[in-house]
């Protein structure tokens, strides 16, 4: 490509980054909302959501409108490709916080579980770590920090699974918080799908940097103990 | 682009149409095997999302060799962009169909939930014609058929939401039922999310076709009852 469309993916990869840093503040406030009952925070991070929803639409016609006037190689056509998918994985992140959010609005109006919320505040902790580790790899373009996220996956769904365990414990025996049970479940389910799409963006950065696509499974942590492993598990 | 080219475009459409009926199969086999209690259904259907996986991987190794190798005019980018899009929204419904045949690995097990595994009958049969409706869309380069799949997205919801309500009921009166309440409550949660990714394959239809993004909130069914809305949608 000229120099000029080199300047154009740059910027590119600058927005991707910017909302990669967006999606990781309304993650984190989004499990300071549960954990803080903090009702305005809450608020404001849904409201907020709409940033992330129009700058992905942004960074995909940007990405189609380069790849369209330009003739990118192989290594480039990678790059842009890798803004799409990362802006569609961004916003995701951002729906599910927005998700988690307005269940801390239901959550704030009930009694405190707090036991519960420190675990997911754990939970959150790794999740929002997890991505701002894959979001630094890709700002540094260096593949072995994303690699080692990847390889890390399965940390997450041990933190889901003592979540789930505990939550069905405190249902089964306490039927009036079963609503409020059902909604941290969802909560936990939301982080750990956050942490998928982090595993995920390290999997189209690897893809992006070596052309190659990670090969096998997804390191596990055996059959996860809810029966089930997350839904995002490639294969 | 030359007339091979657009062979080749014509070759990766019918890939993702192929990739379609198996995510729908797949999707109605997942709730069959939910009903029917039917073991040897899910196993077969875990293993055959394997396939899924590798289709999609195809389908993304090939638009981005035809994007690379030919320069595409904007109407055919689009619809080359489209095939990723779609392949990716089609995984994903594979995933959601497997995680949905695993959970009834660990429904079978236990005691008949009849009447609300009526509900999840009802709304697998609405969310795998949504699939059907929307890939016939695509299958006949029709936006119209796509935009009314667009336009019901609400009442996937309101399925859910009235099996969210009969979960929980059930979990707060039979305590020894809790696990297997939450299994099914994430099994609904799955279609709806299979419902949403039928409302995505509508808007990228749209895109493709129109050029213009589908303006506006997804119609929606007032506030859903669980106190949030589906995390797929848009704002």
């Amino acid at each position: 490509m000229t120099r000029t469309s080199q300047a154009e993916l740059r910027q590119l990869v600058a927005e991707v980054i910017r909302m990669g840093g967006l999606a990781e503040a309304q993650v984190v406030d989004a499990v300071d909302a549960v954990v803080r009952r903090d009702v305005p925070l809450a608020q404001a991070l849904i409201v907020r959501d709409l940033r992330l929803d129009s700058l992905q639409a942004e960074v995909e016609r940007r990405a189609l409108d380069l790849i369209g006037r330009h003739r990118p190689d192989e290594a480039d056509l990678r790059r842009a490709i890798s803004t799409l998918k990362l802006a569609m994985n961004l916003e995701r992140c951002g729906d599910l916080a927005r998700n988690i959010a307005k269940r801390s609005l239901v959550l704030s109006a009930g009694e405190p579980l707090l036991p519960l919320t420190g675990g997911i505040e754990r939970m959150g902790r790794l999740v929002s770590a997890r991505l701002r580790e894959v979001l630094d790899a890709y700002a540094a373009g260096e593949v072995e920090p994303a690699l080692d996220v990847w390889r890390r996956d399965g940390e997450v769904d041990e933190h889901y699974e003592s979540l789930f365990r505990e939550l069905l414990a405190l249902m089964a025996t306490r039927p009036d918080l079963v609503a409020a049970g059902a909604h941290l479940l969802f909560v936990a389910k939301n982080l750990e799908r956050i942490g998928d799409h982090a595993t995920n963006i390290a999997e189209i950065l690897h893809f992006q940097m070596t052309g190659q696509e990670l090969i096998g499974e997804r390191p596990k942590v055996g059959v996860s103990l809810d029966g089930v492993e997350t839904e995002a598990t490639p294969s």
